[in-house]
């Protein structure tokens, strides 16, 4: 690792974390944070409306067309956009040579649970109506969003659908509890995620709904018949609990289940690629992956 | 997976599988039924005396000489010898594209806790003074051999030793408490290993010493410092808990790690690689990554 790199993400971090913000001064603060796509980027794109939400299919030169990777975004269900993560959806579909469906679903506290879980859900009946086999479909997303594609694909089980044929996901927030051991023991490691964040996430999402349903946290769903999963966190994340349980509990329900547990690396680390050699490496990496799950 | 070839190779457990042998007997029996190496193997063996115990150093026709990957066999700590791991230790070691030192450290109940720490302990003393860099070694075991192997790193780390390069754990046995939930919860699925097997085994290896201290059970330990770990471990699988916890320890302390659960996988299934497709692939997917963590 380039511990330069991340010691100036981590300072950059530091100049943009401010407590006194609220939710819409933070979504801002996001969208001028977030990397844009290069200006010489050739991913074609085509706008969609996908029950009511903004959505973006987007087709990389070369890729197979066939396939898809499903992108959800994280920002503790209440942040993020098509705009914030468009770069680092495109940037995993690429590295998997194949397309990419993103969706604007609705934030919290505006649009409470289950509104993203059934935005996400709409976005994969999409797919699936355009002809896309569900096997040739990943599912991926990262910190909220991670847990939304565990949470969508107990969803779509639930409604009788086919599941996917991989998931990817990185830094997932898959317990709205936030009890898990490395929520306290790595907060003077982690740069970006406190307690106090997620239980406001948690409380702005849930809206008085009960936080142990699966569909919320999915860490306590009933994994069995799960596709194989890619599960991204680094050691100084709060979040890191979240990613070995829910590996344990997919790999008792039976889940080809990898973890890759990354040195170093903070929440979402992917993001940063374009300033970080492992955020590269690591999109990279799960490109091959995720091609190599679509391919069987 | 060929459905098949796990269930002939189940079926071979199940009828080879006797609770009325003595521990001699059993010993017999595991080295009947372990695969032989193939007449045409083109590897140089060395026959070595290490601490009294045998030893073999071999090198696979074309291996880098000044690689080496240290193989503790398992057996839990009472069963197994050269002989038993003599083809799984040196097809990793060819898929890495290295040299093998395995050692036939003491066994119980004959030699109790802490014998075989120190013997494995010792075989890695032998790497270093034959001059291989501790970068260019990785520790490797199946079962209890998987455990020895954390063991002996913490081991080395408190004799003042430098750490190896990698490790890769092939189902581990790491709690020998034997009470994490898999234990029970896989009973059913597992042909090979029962919480009865594993707390007779513990109780032969420790001969009333404490189950808890970390060289006994590595799960306790701290693991600071260690270097890159790989995790091989089954859905189908009592010990899947004990390398899910091993993983998260490790994951807390800030160790670059990999835990893969494979499907349907029993405990380590890479030693039928013979005659099953999947044991061929880990072995093969080992290498690669020991492969790549001995270049850095």
């Amino acid at each position: 690792m380039s511990t330069q790199e991340m010691a100036a993400i981590r300072a950059a971090l530091a100049a943009a974390g401010r407590e006194d913000l609220t939710i819409a001064e933070t979504r801002a603060l996001y969208e001028t944070i977030a990397p844009p796509v290069d200006p010489d980027d050739r991913t074609a794109v085509e706008l969609l409306d996908i029950a009511g939400c903004r959505a973006e299919f987007a087709t990389p030169e070369g890729a197979a067309g066939d396939a898809a990777l499903l992108y959800l975004h994280g920002g503790g269900y209440c942040l993020g956009s098509l705009n914030t993560h468009r770069r680092l959806a495109w940037s995993i579909a690429k590295a998997a040579g194949i397309t990419s469906l993103a969706i604007d679903y609705r934030l919290a506290p505006e649009a409470p649970f289950p509104a993203a879980v059934d935005d996400a859900l709409a976005a994969y009946r999409h797919l699936l109506d355009r002809g896309m086999a569900p096997s040739r479909i990943a599912v991926a997303g990262d910190s909220a969003g991670g847990g939304l594609s565990l949470a969508l694909m107990l969803a779509a089980r639930d409604a009788g659908l086919p599941l996917p044929g991989a998931a990817f996901l990185i830094s997932p927030w898959a317990d709205l509890t936030n009890s898990l051991p490395t929520i306290a023991s790595k907060a003077a490691e982690d740069p970006m995620i406190s307690k106090a964040r997620l239980d406001g996430f948690a409380g702005a999402y849930l809206g008085g709904a009960d936080a142990l349903q699966p569909l919320a946290s999915p860490l306590n769903g009933d994994f069995a018949g799960l596709p194989p999963v890619l599960i991204h966190v680094g050691t100084a994340e709060c979040l890191l609990d979240d990613s070995v349980t829910v590996a344990g509990r997919l790999g008792a329900a039976g889940v080809d289940t990898r973890l890759e547990i990354w040195p170093d690396m903070i929440h979402v680390w992917h993001f940063f690629a374009p300033m970080l050699g492992e955020g590269r490496d690591a999109i990279a990496a799960a490109g091959t992956w995720i091609g190599e799950k679509l391919r069987k």
